[in-house]
């Protein structure tokens, strides 16, 4: 049973209080041995567990979404592999992958119609970036905040993005994301008075080092209302988006 | 004039919109030779232009000052000096100064009894974070909005932050200060659900390089919704919480 | 022969002191051309020498381990690939390959029955830093303390660590292990009372550059009582907590 | 009054536990406004809390010693300058100041005749590195155990360090400090059998980056039974120094 | 004599060739016991030698100004302190020194009514690029070419920039100057279709690491045209732009 | 149709300025969903569209080789892998690929033909910077400019630079490119008059650290008249020296 | 024809001074096209020149075995892949190959019966380091001075080191291979009054950087006469050590 | 006595083996609580021992000045200030100090007169290394060797390094000392058949990091023959070049 459909069936009467909090206690900390899943995020955070599938064992992962299946009817994950996807999809035959994105997702019945609110922009310097952006963008609408997204508008060509900035500037929040120089960020920092978060990218060559050059840049930053997640870290400008979003209409939860 | 007085007058019909417009027009750019200072900055993104003083020449700073005092009748320097407050205030003996955050400023009349709204968390690590965190905390109250200040919280003693939570956990944006470890952030990004700023601060010794130790803590927290500002940044800390706060209660200028 | 064994029949008198000294003579600084064996190794420090099995061709790490066997009687590599698993299997038919932890070793006749003494608790953030983990606990439990496995609970969901305090504060050493920002060290050091050997992980991506970000958040712990080892070495933070161990229940030698 | 005075008091019978507990209970999380003092520090961990004075403003710095002279009777300061000892000297005329390891302490009556139980070898690799060592070693007196000062013996002439080595064998603990390359950690982790703390120091000159080159051999060294505190912290070196001396003689508590 | 002069004298006939050869050949290598001075360095390379008065003890300064002067009949120097011009001054009661780009400097008769020739722009983020950028200026107009100022047009503020676009594309060579995250290099880049010479300063705090985060940034631009000089180094930019601009009209000498 | 056609046909009255202004507006900002392709740069810049082609798609690749073929009847593109060669020459098999430089490019017809103008010298301090000296070399030649190569005249053997000197000296513009210890700009520097432009390139082993050591050297340059493009930047060197040798030969467009 | 024999010639006088000359003249600066063969390296410096084959093409370096071979008589490369042999081969049955120090060469009539002259010691901290350490040994041994392996002596097991010293210290230079914490050096420079050259290597894990922390654990070596090339050059340290071994015995030239 | 004495005495018979062989025995390992001096230093590895005067109090730099003085004769100290100067002056007034070396020495009588041996060239790039380069020529000199100064040469101005290539060639050794971009280490390396010791020294501005730029360099070398020191190391770098002249003259003691 989902959080919500729980809670709608508080509020209804057809679950009394002391029931659901008893359904809810057997859910944190699901102990899986070789990992902790965390049954309560979603009421504690409105925010469902999100799986990293980088890194972890065939078997793991399927146990995971398994687990995350049963617990809230769909899973999300991010960075996974081609053979991750195959290898989820012998058990979930519906489960869809973006290679762009490299998200691996199962979605709930309904889920493809949610009306999206309020709006993020999601911006890129160069093409190269849109991998990242994309991770950011898909999971911003997956908590349910609306993406609009504006690519390849880096510096070296600022009239590309002047002729954009009307629609950057109607978002309550921008993901601006940039590797080499990433100097992005501050142009569109001076340009917007909504909060700016920079994700540096590893792609280019030379001395970007791995994204070292576009991180230092962006936290160098002089613009104002600009902040720097991780390097390659779409995922997390895009949850941090949507909770500014999420206070910008009013409303905190996953709709 | 102010600016909000000036747009007053033009919904009140005593100043045409053609007048507002030309007076308005002349503000932009004013070119005072070593700087170009930015006179619709407020109008444009709800936050009156800011004076970083460190480093700045004595007559320059005091240019600056009157000018932006002629144009919006108050003044927020950031970084000044003991020697800059006296110098200031043979001009301006109104002029108030902060030894600890190191803020220079003059009100307006009435500024000290505004209602300030919504509601941030200032949280430190240890007693020597918190010129930083003072920076930020009434850089959000000049901006408008409330600071809930929580300091010497580090997670080496961890119950004195758990003690707190509750505080933290209603606000709708967390700033949180840290040096060294700076494993304060992470800890915050795991117990609320709302935006976390982190501030990595230099102070210290050893391996903490100026800083640096802390920002790559800050930069690679697994927790979710936090994103990070420059080594000593409590300025832009408190500017971005501003931006996030404003939104949260639905207003977005300068009240 | 071992060298317990032969202390054992020096007390019996069945060996006397000189033929043991004889015996024992013979074994130091064993020549191998391109390695020198340290025979005596277990004799002065309690530990017998143990095979870092990365890198080492083929021949020279099947020479090593027939070395040690005669003079030992058994033999722990750590660092080993599965192909010299099976390189080492074709001479060993009972020698145990952790894929996990990539140890590979021989065990004496009775080893799995050791009582294992004391306790050193081993705490991991997330579940990426378990292999690390298995290095360090196996290595605790070849040379005879006991470890008890605390992974997952990193301090981005502190409640999960929280939840384990008192399994912690119960061992006389904590091995603690993180990636990425490796803020546990600092919030368990605040927890126990005991010696905590930090361990940074090279494992996750962006700004970690290979662990260096774990490593200086943990040696600027502002906790007491922490120390670090180098990233990923799984098998020094064993081999010091073992130490430590052995100090607490009064003993300093492999039973 | 003292938390050992206390709890004798609890044993005879002449405080009851209510009465005891209390007491005990007033004293956590002692809310001084810029700072959180620890009240129930040494009963929790063994070790009453320690002020780090680099940097405290003197009017903090004096009602931290005043406080803590209440709850426990003395007071342990480290890194304090000249001008702190005077001017903490004027409300305590009997505080004592050691400009080498520029501790600053109050004792109880009494202190000085304290029996110190087990051994702990202080090493330096230079003379410069002294400072740094008699931080650890006054700590480690303070806290109960018995130091062994072993000063110049650095690995550029290795024979100073062979005549020592019985010396350093003895010990349950080894603390070993030295700057520019650092090295001596290594040899002595190679020629005793119990848990070595390295200490990098930042003396020195050229490419020794302000102690990052010791820490790095320190961190890299391939000798067992090694970890390592942050760069001139003789203080955490002592610390954990004790907490392992303590385990090695039975007893954990501050006697 | 200066070697313009010599060369005038040669063309009209009042000095043979064998002569002037005679006179030049003694210049090269002047061996003045610390120093080389470089006598033919402005025949070889159409720029006279400069002195860079930084660290330069005050006997040696003066007699290198002495000797320069004696073969030129001008000096320049730069990153002279306030105590050297009044060294220098002693001697030279016409040596004149500006604060603010520390040029120290002699001038020959008629060298201010000198035409300058061509056009570089000069650019900077900030008011406080503005040292390093009036060096790059006056070594400009020394040289011979004419400097555009535009200064304080950073990226956060794009309009500021956008409204100077024309001057700047006018010019043969643009010359940008910025501290911190550098990034108005990458726009003029994009803007231009001039050489662009980045000079990353060291100004600023935090992060910026006395200026690497700027040459970073400089060096990983995605604009087309952009190279960068040493962080803080107006004086090598300027010299860059002046070859650059004497290849655009069609000479090669100080005229 | 290309635009120095159309814009002869506006010169000749075959087409109209409203006509030719018609077909251009319609060119800038292509959009093509991953990217916008900058159909007015050769007009604005001089300087066609050049693709990068590391790292891009197939399809996309493709669809870049064949609008901008559209466009311009020419294209070039830099970093391509045998396999886009492969890839691109089933559509256009009149496409080149040069494996050293790793150029992929379709000429329009007579291209081969054009009058190189100018000179550029490109010299290299090893054999194993020839491909990076490629790309600068065949940049310029695509440009417009006549490219002298200069090869392994590495100043650990200065004397074949030495015989050199006076081609490299007759050049409007110098591209230096070394790896390792990258002395080469510094020595080339003091030996020409013109500007020179250095390419730090990542070739080599040990300390190099992927052409970081080379960058700082030139950085740090004493000689006059050097700046530095990104390691391995070959492109950027050649376009920056491309905008240099026009200035001298007196004009600034594609002929 | 090689030098030597040409010299023998001409001393004998079935050579013409005038002839030497001659032929000699047309060996300096071979141009290759791809590269620059220095024929007159030997009669120079006393080595001949050496090819460094990673990285280069097969026809490249066939070439350049072929020339060198008719140049010298013999052939000497170093960083040969298993590939490379086998194509050298073809062409050269009588090449050397050897896998460890990955050395490649033709070895001339009656080279492998050449007397060695003096002594240089090649020490290694472990047995990782032995392919470096054979670099250096073998390139000794083909400049024609003899080598003596110690190898395994690293410091954390110093007695191993002790039981050689005598042997160490009867050599003329001493050649110290180490990575990781690179602390041999020290010792060694301490136990001898030979220069020392060291050579930190790449090999290992963890906080090594690739070598970079043994690099620096030696530029800082607190011993007196230590000296430091890059990491992994066996051929750098060997090439010096030989021309130090020369001076001592007297003579400089390949014998 | 001096030990040369001494061995003479027992030569000449005046002395018996025994009693030499007991003053011997008093001398090494002198314990002076802070320090260790070592007497039989010079007769271990022919050099003295030399005082790094740098960071000594006051008290304990005159007990070693005494010291020494009692054991050799004579004192030799580096890195000393001037206050260090006159404090010993006042206990030894023949003591003599040099500002540019900041050495401060006591010689014994007859030392001036001494016949150096051999020959070393030290040469730097610009004026500002000729503190480091007289450092180590007066190192050189103390230690018996003649030194010959070649200062001024840096690589941007070739030709000037060209003019003294047949001084440099003559020498047995040479020393090499270069900051920025320390390229003059590689130039020379090409140009002599000597070892080179290259010392990367800290002068400077912008990204050489306080020489750390320099040291990449020399480490980086592409020439053969190049060992490097720490930064700023005049004295190691004199110390290992009197090491390999002594080899070359065929002795190898202070005479």
């Amino acid at each position: 049973m989902e959080i919500k459909d729980l809670l709608d069936q508080v509020k209804k009467g057809s679950l009394s209080v002391e029931e659901a909090e008893g359904i809810l206690r057997k859910r944190p900390f699901e102990e899986m041995g070789y990992a902790k899943l965390d049954g309560q995020r979603e009421l504690r955070t409105g925010f469902a567990e999100v799986v990293f599938c980088q890194g972890k064992a065939d078997e793991h992962l399927l146990s995971i979404y398994k687990r995350l299946y049963e617990m809230d009817g769909r899973v999300f994950g991010t960075r996974a592999s081609k053979h991750q996807y195959e290898w989820i999809r012998e058990c979930f035959p519906q489960v869809k992958y973006d290679e762009v994105s490299r998200i691996l997702r199962i979605d709930a019945p309904g889920d493809e119609e949610r009306k999206l609110e309020g709006c993020i922009a999601v911006c890129t310097a160069g093409t190269a970036d849109i991998p990242v952006a994309e991770e950011a963008a898909q999971t911003i609408e997956y908590f349910g905040s609306k993406a609009v997204r504006i690519y390849d508008v880096g510096v070296s060509g600022i009239h590309r993005l002047l002729s954009r900035v009307d629609v950057i500037q109607e978002a309550n929040c921008v993901v601006t994301i940039a590797g080499m120089e990433g100097a992005l960020a501050s142009v569109i920092g001076g340009l917007v008075n909504k909060p700016v978060i920079a994700v540096p990218t590893s792609v280019g060559y030379g001395a970007n080092f791995g994204g070292l050059s576009a991180l230092m840049t962006m936290i160098n930053s002089c613009a104002n209302g600009i902040a720097v997640v991780n390097i390659d870290n779409g995922y997390g400008a895009g949850y941090m988006a949507t909770q500014i979003n999420r206070l910008a209409v009013g409303g905190n939860t996953h709709e």
